[in-house]
This record gives C-alpha cells, structure tokens and sequence, in this order.
C-alpha cells in the first residue's frame, strides 16, 4: 500500500496495560502457586450469531497479531504495578523479561464462522495464555462484531454500493478506525473515515454537509460553487431545504448551466432525510426526464438491513447507501458475546488433561481438549456442509464416508460422501513467533465474499437462518460426555 | 497522579485525520469559493436522553482537548491527499502549516445536559470549524453516552459499589479505555481496565476467573492456593461448579483453615452466574451463620439498570455490582446521536448572520445563532430549576424575575423569582490556545455527584421522568421565528 501511515498499535501504542485486572492477579498467582509455566490451552468462540443471523464473518487478526508482537512492559508499568502491592518481586521480573512463547490459531479473517467453533486457540504457559484474554476478546469480538453487521447490510443492499459512514457516532476512536476495517472486510466498499484509507488503503469517500449549503446566501449558489470546484466528482446533497421544490430543481439547473457546457456528466445526488421509498423514485424520474439517467442517487440516514430490505421492496431506486451509526456500533445488537475458556491442561510429565466449564445452562459448557476444526465441503458444488471440532490429533480420511451427528440431540446423523476436509484454524504464532502474514484489507474482503458464497442461501438468510451444522467428532464427544459424567457424580 | 503513563492521544497518536472525508472535500471548496476564512460559528448537540431517561452527563472534554491541541498534518498526510486529486495546492498548504485558531466552548465534564442545549460551541475560520465535526462528536457522543448509561446503572445501585468490567466486550481499544473513564464520570468507583489506572487514576480491581479453579485439581485447592497467596485480598468466585453445593462450602473451609488462623477476615465471594436473588440471599444467610456477617457478596454476569432494580427489588444481598457489556456498549441505546450544526457566520463587515437547518421533523430545527447557556437555579434550595439559551450578548439581571416559556407550546410560562443563573459553557480555547484545565477523572466524578444532587429527583427518575426546561430567551426566540418564516415564504 503506498500511503499506509505510519499509524498502528504496533508503532505507536503500547497496549500491553489493556487487560482486565484479574489476569495480572492470577498471573502472580499462578506464579506463586508453581503453575506459571504450567502449559495450558484456550479457546475463543462465541455462542450466538447477532441478530438471529446464520453466520458470522470473522475478523480482528491483524490487530491481535500487533498486539501479542509487541507485548512488553515499561518501567512505569512495573512501577505501576509494584505500587499495587498485591504482586510478588518474583512475578514482576517476570513481567520485565517478558518474552511471549505461545503458540496461536486463528480462523483467518474474512472467514464465515459459527458458534462454539474455536476461532482462536492458544497453547502456552498458564501466565501468558491467561494474560492475553482481554486483548483477543476486545479484538476479534469488537471486528467481528461489525464485520458481521457489515455483511447482513450489503446483503440485502444486493450488489448497490454501501458506504460507511459512522465515524462520528461511533464507540470512540478504534470504533471508527477498526470499525471501518472490519465494515469494509463484511463487504463495505468504501467509507468517509479518512485514515482509514491511509492505515489500510480503503477508498475514502465524501462530498458535502447541509453546513456547506448554509454557508452559501442560497442552495443554488452552494451547489454551483461545488459544482465549479468539483466538476468530475459532483454529488449535490439536496434536502437541506425541500428535496422536491428546492433541492433537485437547484441541483439539475446547476448541472445544466455549470457541468452540460463542460461536457462533465454528474455523478449525482444524495437525500439525507425524508420518506426515501417516496423522493428517490421521484427524483429518479425527474433526473431521468431531465437526461440524468446515469447521476446516481445516494442516501443515507439511520439506515440499516432492515430499511434497505424494506424500502427495496417497495421499490426506491438507489444506487448506494451512506451507512452510519446502525453499522459502526452495531446498534441491533451490539455485544458480541465471545468468551476465552481454557480447554486443556498439560500434567507435569505432558499429557494433555482436557478441562471443561460446566453450567446449568447447556449451551454455556465448553468443548473439552486441545482440538481443531475442519470444515467439510461438497466435491462438486465446492459448498460448504459442515464444520466438525476434533481433536488437535485426529486427521480425516475423505477417502471414507464421514458420519457427523448434532452434540445434542445425537441420533441426528448424517453421512457425507464426496466431500474434501479443510482445516479451518491457521497457525499464527508458533512458540511466540510470528509465522502468518495478514492479506490486506482489500484482499480479505475478496477471500470474504469468496468463501461467503461457499455457504448454501439458506445459512445466509437474515432471519430463521437454516442452521449450520457444527459437529463434534466421536471422540471429542466422548472425552467430553466423560467429564460431563464425572462432575456430575460430584455435583448433582 | 503519581503513575500517570506516558500514553494517551496527545503523546502517542496523532488522530489529525480521523475525519469525515467531507470534511476535507467542503474545506478545499470553502478556500476554493473565498469562504475559507469565513468566521462560522456551530453548536454540538443532542436531541434525546438515551433509555428515555430525564438528563445525560457530559464526558469526553479532556480528549477533546488532547486532539485539539495537536492537530498537525504530515508529511505523508498531505502526501495521500495529494493522492486524491482533489485538492488544491493552496488548500493543502493551508494544512501544512495548519494552526488551529478556533474558540472553543463547552459544559465541564460531569455536568447533567439536557437535549437542544449547546454542549459545545465553536467560533472560527470555516475551515477549522468544519474539520473538527467528526472528532468533537465522536468523543463527547461517546463518554456523553456512557457516563450517562454509568449514572443510570449506579442510581439504582443505590449506594451499592459499581465497577466497570466490559473491556472484553468494548468496541474496539478506546472503547474499553475512554469508556472506563466515562463510566467513572457516571458514578462507577472503580474498572477491571489495568491500563485506566494507569492513565486516569481509577482504581483498578479484580479477583480470580472461572480458569484459575479449573486450572488446579479441584475448586477447594484452588481456594487454597488464593487465600495463602492474597490473604488480604481474598474474594473467591464460586459459581463454577455449584454455588451453594460446592462454591460456598469450600470458600468457608477455605476462610476458616487458612484466613481465620491468620486473623484475617475474607473479603467476600463473587457469583457470576445463575439465579442472583436466591443464591445471594442463601449466600448471606450462610456466610453470616459462619460468622462472615462482613464478607462481601459481589455479582456480575450481564448486569443493567434494569436487572439491577429488579433483584434489589427482590431484596437480593448484594454489596457491589461488577457491570461489563451492557454498560461499556450501552446496550440498551448504544447511540448517543450529537450533531454538529452550523448556527451562524460573520458577513464580512463583521455582523454575525444566524444560520438555521429547517426540516419537517420539527425537532430537527436547529436553534440559530452565536448563543450561550444559563442554568437557572433557586435561590433557597440550589436544585436546578431550567436551562436558558440566549443569545451571546444576553445578561440576566437576576434581581428581575426571569419569565421562560416552552419553546413550541409557547403559552407554558414560568416566572422565575429568587434564582439566580450561572453562565453552562466554559470556555476552552481562546483563538487557538488552551485556557481550560481539566480536573482529575476522580475529581470529574465527584463533581459530577454533586451537579446531578442538585438536580429534582423527578428528573433523575430512571423512566417517564419529569422534562426539565431547556427553554429559549425571547430574543433567540424571535429570531428562530423570523428564520422559519422567512423559509416558509420560499418552500411552502
């Protein structure tokens, strides 16, 4: 990327300190009990899809990799924390001489995923897995989050340009900035946050404010002024006043008089408010009447999935949506709810020692175990039919039919012939080094849209979704019915 | 602050062009049509208390100032600019040697606001006033919007303590970060987020996750282990496995074999799961019957408002709240919807010409002009009684009965004896410069504390509460009307 700024977590902040308390306290603690360097083993997965969707689209890597490459405490910070009195000299020094050793999985961003799949492991010393909890859950749920909202957005504005447009309103600065990355990889093809172009290259876009046609004695004055400055990137936003009566006919005498003598076609108009079914058909036969047929209508205002899909239907012609705060905070829904669990356990003479959460609430227990996931697709129609957990050791013949059946409700099966098995999880960081580099931003919604249409219509449905199958294999279901077994003959 | 960390945006981020592109493409065409300079004059405000409550409270200045202060192009900003082939040359050396020359006006932070009222008023250049949009509403939209959710939480907390968890589940790094400090500005008294006290003084706390008791053999050894390493600090979570058949018991066993011999009294237990009402109840009840009557019950787990009320309601026993997603997202209404409008620019003899943004949504009428804000308060009680904007050049001779009236249903009138008024906005920058220092976040809290006590107890009320007055001087009055007349000639 030519312009990429020199702006990045990487270079310019420290955010090693962004971690919830806890995670220090048990890191001393581990340390203090003899288990610090014990080797343990996280899952990150979420358990709902937002909105009633079907899928997730994952995204926030790149960032969790600038994270955990620079991990690394100051002076003040060990000054901070000594000031604490809570933490043993012992754990401090750790702290100093800090040298990140995990080893780290990811689904690579762009990807669709589901509940309870691991969309990160980590492998390493208790301290260390322990302590980047808060940074992997505040990332890739913050980016998924919105890539996610992103994706439900352009598709039901289906192929129209979708703009984003939030900045202003949304959950501070990284909310803008890794908002718009994460709008962008859901399938947003541009936005007005300008850094963002510079950080990641996505085509920054914008023309006017209602400010600027108030500045003027009159709209039509405004809109000439632009149109002289602007004349191969004219797009008059026309409802400061009245979009009918004012707005429209200032815009279409403006590309009469300024931009037909010049031989320069307008690129079109914008409607920030108002019944937009109603005025864009409008203004699109007054456009079409005047000979505008190819000056695009743009809209924005409070727009989300379900005014696209809605005003689509009752037939508004538009050609791009500006889309702000119903994206950038994901205002339907917006937590995304991923949680860090550890899975395993090594015993001091290495076995791996599958750990489990149990709940009253069924949907809240973990998957047990060092694992991985395959996702499992059709030879012929290269879809995508399943995502099976497994265990971290267990390798898939395709030359066998391949049974997979629900965790729940098992005698729901299901063989699958002619299929291929792809392991879904990269390896990021291999004992604390780096060993992936990210696609850009750009590339990654490509590989996004790619792998999106892998998924059947039905799993991309807005509401009541079919549901994807996300099984486990035998013998994960078994180690973990065993644990399950076990602490309810303590617990019941 | 003793451990204030070398990190925040005016050491380490230059956030210069997180802005709307409009904002760039309008001050280019501003310069290009001779208004560049033009003194504009624009007002921040908001048009609706979030979750239907009666005031917000205002967070974000400090930032505000941080990004103000700094404002500064590089290189390789102008250089992408340059990119764009947009621009003029002239224009980009206007910002190559940017110096920004504003005044700034705005409510101290921690101050209750009401909608329609200036939150921040900016006086300067066309080009300045118009660039800083985006960052003015993006921080004080913000921190406004959840130290207000932050208030809300802790009034029913009644007294109760509330700490922010939510950095897990924040949007994106400063939504975790700048929301910790707008939840402390609301009311909570302390934040899992480690990095916070490092940077703003909030205390930092935090105990133990469900992985520290899975990580030992079993959930009575993992006690064990935190009570002999934090004696002093000992808060046990112990819904892991069962509460009160596994979690309670073995927290007593722990308290009594380890802390009693010591004379040390535990700090309390946490419950992050299941039934809070019945199982703190049954807590309490066996804590106090082992002679813990002093041991705290904390819970977390999706806490709001809302849940709170009900559980106290249901006389749950409960001695702090660890409050995460739904306050660091405002779950509820995670959209705090300031704008930034245009209210006037200087003509250029130097008179100041009031600007109005009409719409058919009535509340969307701007209030025009260069104004400013009194809070009225009584004389005897010192509670507020309304909020006054007037015109720049307005006083109030206090010694005179003050009539206000509603704004729209304009026979509501009020005369006003024994009051007296205090100027709302505070002056930041002067030309440019900095003339404003900002209190400790701590001290921000506990003026805040002390500004919302002086507000009615109907207008603090969760829902349905009592409208405080935001009314109009006649004068601003006037000249609204004449404003909407004179568009309602040209659009009817």
């Amino acid at each position: 990327m030519k312009f990429k700024k020199n702006f990045d977590v990487r270079n310019t902040r420290n955010l090693t300190m962004l971690v919830d308390f806890y995670e220090l306290t048990m890191g001393n603690g581990y340390l203090e009990s003899g288990v610090g360097d014990k080797i343990t083993y996280y899952d990150m997965f979420f358990r709902k899809v937002p909105d009633g969707g079907g899928y997730c689209i994952m995204a926030g890597i790149q960032q969790l990799i600038e994270y955990l490459s620079n991990l690394s405490f100051s002076d003040e910070d060990i000054e901070y924390l000594k000031s604490k009195n809570q933490f043993s000299e012992k754990f401090l020094d750790y702290l100093k001489n800090f040298k990140f050793s995990c080893d780290v999985w990811a689904v690579e961003e762009g990807n669709p995923v589901f509940p309870n799949e691991p969309l990160v492991t980590v492998k390493g010393p208790a301290i260390q897995a322990q302590f980047i909890e808060t940074m992997v859950l505040l990332t890739i749920n913050h980016q998924t989050l919105i890539a996610t909202k992103a994706n439900r957005i352009c598709k039901v504005a289906e192929g129209r340009s979708v703009m984003e447009f939030g900045s202003r309103r949304a959950q501070g600065y990284d909310g803008a900035i890794y908002g718009s990355r994460a709008a962008v990889i859901g399938g947003c093809d541009s936005t007005a946050c300008t850094i963002s172009e510079e950080m990641f290259g996505i085509p920054a876009v914008g023309t006017m404010a209602h400010s600027w046609i108030q500045l003027f004695d009159s709209e039509y004055e405004s809109f000439k002024y632009w149109a002289e400055v602007y004349p191969d990137n004219c797009v008059l936003l026309i409802d400061t006043y009245n979009v009918l009566k004012s707005g429209l006919p200032n815009a279409i005498k403006v590309f009469d008089e300024v931009l037909k003598p010049k031989g320069i076609r307008p690129k079109g108009i914008r409607i920030d408010s108002g019944d937009i079914t109603y005025l864009t058909k409008k203004c699109r036969q007054i456009l079409d009447n005047a000979g505008y047929t190819d000056a695009k209508i743009i809209v924005s205002n409070s727009l989300d999935e379900f005014i696209i899909r809605d005003v689509l239907s009752q037939g508004a012609k538009i050609d791009g949506f500006g889309v702000g705060e119903r994206l950038i905070t994901a205002k339907s829904e917006p937590v995304f709810g991923g949680v860090f669990k550890l899975s395993a356990a090594e015993s001091s003479d290495g076995l791996i020692i599958p750990k489990i959460k149990i709940s009253e609430n069924e949907e809240k227990i973990t998957n047990p175990g060092f694992k991985k996931v395959y996702r499992i697709y059709d030879k012929d129609s290269n879809k995508a039919l399943a995502d099976l957990i497994a265990m971290h050791d267990e390798e898939i013949d395709e030359n066998k039919p391949l049974e997979i059946f629900d965790p729940v409700f098992t005698w729901k099966r299901k063989k699958l012939k002619n299929y291929y098995a792809k392991p879904l999880l990269t390896k990021i960081f291999d004992k604390g080094n780096l060993v992936y580099e990210s696609p850009s931003v750009m590339e990654i919604k490509k590989f996004s849209e790619k792998q999106t249409k892998r998924l059947w219509e039905e799993v991309l449905r807005l509401e009541n979704p079919h549901n994807y199958y996300v099984d486990l294999s035998p013998k994960l279901w078994r180690i973990k019915q065993e644990l399950l077994h076990k602490y309810s003959d303590i617990y019941e």
